[in-house]
């Protein structure tokens, strides 16, 4: 049985995360990487990725990779810096890295690049491991 | 003329913005109050908010703030904590209050509330003050 | 037997934070103002208060008061904004309020003041609570 | 002339960050690492690092780093992630990239490890280049 798409398709369930239409192409606890393509309705005022799209895409790729210890997570915080702006690209390229999985807490580092590679925003995601497991059954 | 409602119509021109539906019951460069309604479309697997979705609040409300300022503004970086889930609320309140209004950089500190009255999030958010002024004529 | 003044005691004990000088004025695990003197050797190199000195007087301040639930606490993480210099000064006031007291975890928002009263860095500061408790017999 | 002399000896001629003893590996404005002896003062009550000198080590650091593209900085903002303690270590390492070096604000992700290279922090701090250039000439 495929845990990683069990987990994928948990998260696509969800309106909100299915919205955003999120491509994984590697997905681990401890490394996951995926694109989401720029929607017109994702564009802030001046004509780039709104901050709250790329928030949002980053939190859930770092949330899905925790779903991967097994253990449902709430998210504890979330930053998230603009280097620059996410412009002139059809897709933004996620890369999410376990800095810590504890057994209570569970640390990422995020980058968010265009499609050149550059990277355009970095991020830190912390979440809380709840008791209750994740429903996948290997 | 009327520059909050002017500032809030700009705003309201962006679609991402728009399907948010953000209500300011004050707003000045200094300080913003506002509300949105706790649409279905917004809830996490969990079935409370979104953490992007309040993010996107909290963001948007800040930079709608600074723009009160008269300039245009980029962010700079973005940080909340969940404190506790939003749920069983009908609307999620925001307040920002300006830590600095600086000649470059303008950082705001937030509070999201349910219909309660309790915190459920804060927030810090800096934006950078782009040379061109906002198109309001007073 | 006063518990305020053990808690300050024990992290007295320790030789960095004792060199710090930090006088509480109130201490509870909801709240703590405390003060500390601005010593020529913590000046950075443009005379004003170093950065780390700040933040190490908002993460003591806030972990003392993390002390205060009875247990004993290690940071997560802490983050902090300089909005003007620390200068001109006698003394650092430094104000840390409780914005969620869980089971697990302690979150502080922290304001630190000139002798003006002017706010002069804010920061965030989450606490881990160890399952052993602190040795306070009440 | 040897500007990264330069830079270090100007920053060595505070008393503060003196006392810290770091010395630099390589520095230059996209990178630096240095290291820094764990002194007995700097323990916390647990007996390990205190995290106020693994930030300090952290934004000196970045902050040299900062002063390498030729111009005075002052730090806009730091955080800091404790993964696990800074322990059984004679010496702390650390890393810092660039994320961004713009005309107005640098950003440097930070790292830090113990003596088996283990990852024990992670952090990211901004700076602003003030107008006044520093004083080294090639």
């Amino acid at each position: 049985m495929d845990i990683k798409k069990l987990v994928i398709d948990t998260g696509n369930e969800n309106e909100y995360i299915r919205s955003l239409e999120i491509e994984y192409e590697e997905l681990t606890a401890e490394y996951a990487r995926a694109k989401m393509p720029f929607k017109k309705e994702h564009a802030n005022p001046y004509g780039t990725m709104h901050g709250g799209i790329l928030y949002s895409m980053a939190d859930i790729v770092c949330g899905t990779a925790a779903w991967m210890t097994g253990y449902l997570v709430t998210t504890v915080g979330g930053s998230i810096n603009y280097l620059s702006p996410m412009a002139g690209t059809e897709y933004v390229y996620c890369e999410a890295r376990a800095e810590k999985i504890g057994k209570t807490l569970v640390t990422y580092s995020v980058e968010l690049k265009n499609d050149a590679g550059k990277v355009v925003n970095t991020g830190t995601f912390t979440f809380f491991k709840v008791e209750k497991k994740l429903n996948i059954e290997g």
